[in-house]
């Protein structure tokens, strides 16, 4: 507990949804917070993949850190990778740097662990190297340089077989990022093919969403499961459900049908939206103090979200499973409402507890669930009303601008947005294919 | 030249401010024009620079080329590189692509090659390996990430020296895009360290802009020169003067003084914005054709702008130097304006030789210089009138968001600005410090 002379010090590892609520929460309290983070930005994740079509700018997606708490003096940031903890000497260790004296280990009073998920090939790790990602914002401008880099292969090229392969499409899952990405893709082709090419058309394209079980978005009704469905086929995505991907490699995608069968789908582009698995921190965490580990990597947490035994070690978001205090687990979906709500809980505990009184336990308040196809297309499950098409999608475009963090990134959202759906699609978005090779030799090598 | 049913075919390499132009002024016309760029999009080369800052983001400084004249009938865009011509078959040849069919050479009638420059290294090529740049847009955002690293660095280090040596930025070249990028990063460490960290202040920054000349903007009349300099002191900038660069490796940059001695600055990053070398296929152009190639790989072209022997070939922009018609050569700095007023000249030259009209030799009209050395501070010379701080600021502002391409890049740019000057730098700008190793990892595979 602290003293009056030193400040009760939170360490909070990760800027994502989760950890940046608790830091907020605590700006101005009087606690000491240092936040780590390996990179210097906030992601606003669930726009990450309209960077991959080019509809937002990388820069319309993130914000600097620093800029989020340069105004709060009880709040410290530090650039590091967290390796480890020592929750014996309550210390988080660091990735070594180069920096000289730079330390080693931070100790802490109360810990917050919200590293988050990154995505799982269900043991085919090799599927990663031919397999793009819209998770951080590097691997979403991978993307992006992919998908235009196809469309600029097919129209150069003279052979049927060829354009064809360079005009397939095959997102993996069906969930709100699949269907997102999908979307946007079928928007980015049509849109662009039209105008911007000359011997491509939107007849050649083929946009496969594939998808394990009988129906996209399985977290709705299975109502606005089928007009999501029909809102992708009007974009040019065949939804193609019950199929189970089985191989990817450099020439294309092997499903398994429900009868057993397979079928080979050649494609350069393949996009992965499929399973994610939780932060290596987590099984760490479930390791140093015999909390349960599930197969997707979470750590099993108390209703409080805080580590068995460890009352001052507190982990949430998609990393955790939150348990319901009588053996069971709560059944959370990983999205950023939840690790929102999770963070402000955080903040409020470690307050309440400082002020020693009694934490209840965490509730999630489901507000609804919102998935956007395209631009116009969405659906949205509040509850007691299910709305799909531009209502829903009204919806969707509030809730999004609203929670974007930083003004600036609000106002130009908002503007680029609505450039797009007055000019319909007619504007030149971010379209721009980044060279890695550029980009490598442009790299800085000051230790020779 | 072209009979009724087979359009003239014009070949415009590289899609720069020249390249643009010529297109633009084709459009619509009665020929075939076929623009060929290794790169996707049209970058703004005068504001590359504030990417290197991230006080614009890489989206608001280019624009994709399709999107330009996707809705001209008569324009087609190609993505190649062109590595060589065949003056007698009238063919470019393209870098061989893996892409099946398509093709290795494009035929002209009439060639406009505007490919430009890199910056040069005075036959140090070992230079450019520590060196940043921020000629290409790949090269600006490695700046970028070099720079906020360096202060991240020295706010994690707790040894005076090496915090000294992260906190030291060296220039070299006092041109306009010298100035203008010490000046911003004059800003950026003013603006974010009293606001963003905890540990290091301005007082420990050194910004080092050295010019081997007496003064900065040699090209500016030695008033404006003298202001500038001012100006760059009140950033923090010390313009280091009579210096020459001796020597660039991983630990610093070493300088030799009018008097022979050597000065060794320990710094982590060096910002070229020396001389500069013409694209190498200005060489390959005097090679073919007999015409004189310079020091700085230059081709000279006749009066007309184009090649000796070859009224069919224009070249422009600053891989040329353009003869007066008596031996000697038009001085013709290399900026923006020129490549647009040659770029407009050759479309016409092009137009009045198809209809057997003379054409008259290009003339240059300079409609003044201008530099800007951070908010509200810039030099202009416009002849007539000398201005500096806020009145040649407003028309630095309005000339470079006019002629920034597409109104959706200017109006974005022109947000951000107002934005960031109303709330005097506090604005997240776009500072993110972009992982080489996450986009390498990024990278997908598709061949194997």
């Amino acid at each position: 507990m602290a003293t009056q002379s030193e400040p009760h010090r939170v360490v909070v590892v990760g800027g994502g949804f989760g950890g940046l609520r608790v830091v907020k929460a605590l700006r101005g309290q009087d606690v000491q917070v240092t936040l780590i983070d390996r990179r210097n930005f906030h992601l606003f994740q669930p726009l990450t993949y309209q960077v991959a079509t080019g509809a937002l700018s990388p820069s319309d997606v993130t914000y600097p850190l620093r800029a989020l708490f340069g105004s709060a003096p009880n709040v410290t940031v530090l650039l590091a990778a967290v390796i480890d903890f020592d929750l014996e000497q309550r210390r988080v260790r660091l990735a070594p740097d180069r920096v000289p004296g730079a330390p080693e280990s931070v100790p802490y009073d109360t810990l917050v662990v919200a590293t988050g998920s990154s995505y799982s090939y269900f043991g085919h790790d090799d599927w990663r190297r031919y397999a793009g990602e819209v998770k951080s914002l590097e691997s979403a401008v991978a993307v992006r340089s992919r998908v235009l880099e196809a469309l600029e292969r097919a129209e150069a090229s003279t052979e049927v077989a060829d354009r064809r392969a360079e005009l397939t499409f095959v997102v993996v899952g069906g969930g709100p990022t699949g269907v997102e990405i999908a979307g946007q893709i079928g928007e980015l082709t049509r849109d662009t093919m039209t105008r911007d090419f000359r011997r491509i058309s939107g007849e050649d394209t083929r946009i496969l969403l594939v998808e394990m079980t009988d129906r996209v978005l399985g977290g709705f009704p299975p109502g606005l499961s089928a007009r999501a469905q029909r809102s992708l086929q009007r974009l040019g995505v065949t939804p193609t459900l019950g199929r189970e991907v089985v191989a990817i490699d450099g020439d294309g995608v092997t499903l398994k049908g429900p009868g057993g069968d397979a079928e080979r789908i050649v494609t350069r582009t393949v996009i992965w939206a499929a399973g994610v698995r939780a932060s290596g921190l987590a099984a760490r965490l479930g390791e140093l103090s015999g909390a349960e580990v599930d197969r997707s990597g979470r750590v099993t947490v108390g209703p409080d979200l805080s580590l068995p035994g460890h009352p001052e070690v507190i982990a949430l978001g998609d990393m955790v499973r939150v348990g319901d205090g009588q053996g069971g687990v709560q059944d959370l979906p990983g999205v950023a409402p939840v690790a929102i709500q999770q963070g402000v809980y955080a903040a409020k505990a470690v307050r309440r507890r400082l002020a020693g009184q009694p934490v209840k336990p965490f509730h999630y308040v489901n507000k609804g669930n919102l998935a956007t196809i395209g631009r116009g297309r969405a659906v949205a499950d509040l509850g007691f009303l299910r709305l799909s098409g531009l209502p829903a999608w009204l919806i969707w475009l509030a809730v999004h601008i609203w929670y974007l963090i930083g003004y600036q990134n609000r106002l130009v959202v908002m503007f680029r947005w609505s450039f797009s759906f007055l000019s319909r699609g007619r504007t030149q978005g971010s379209r721009i294919i980044s060279d890695p090779e550029d980009a490598a030799a442009a790299q800085i090598n000051p230790s020779g």
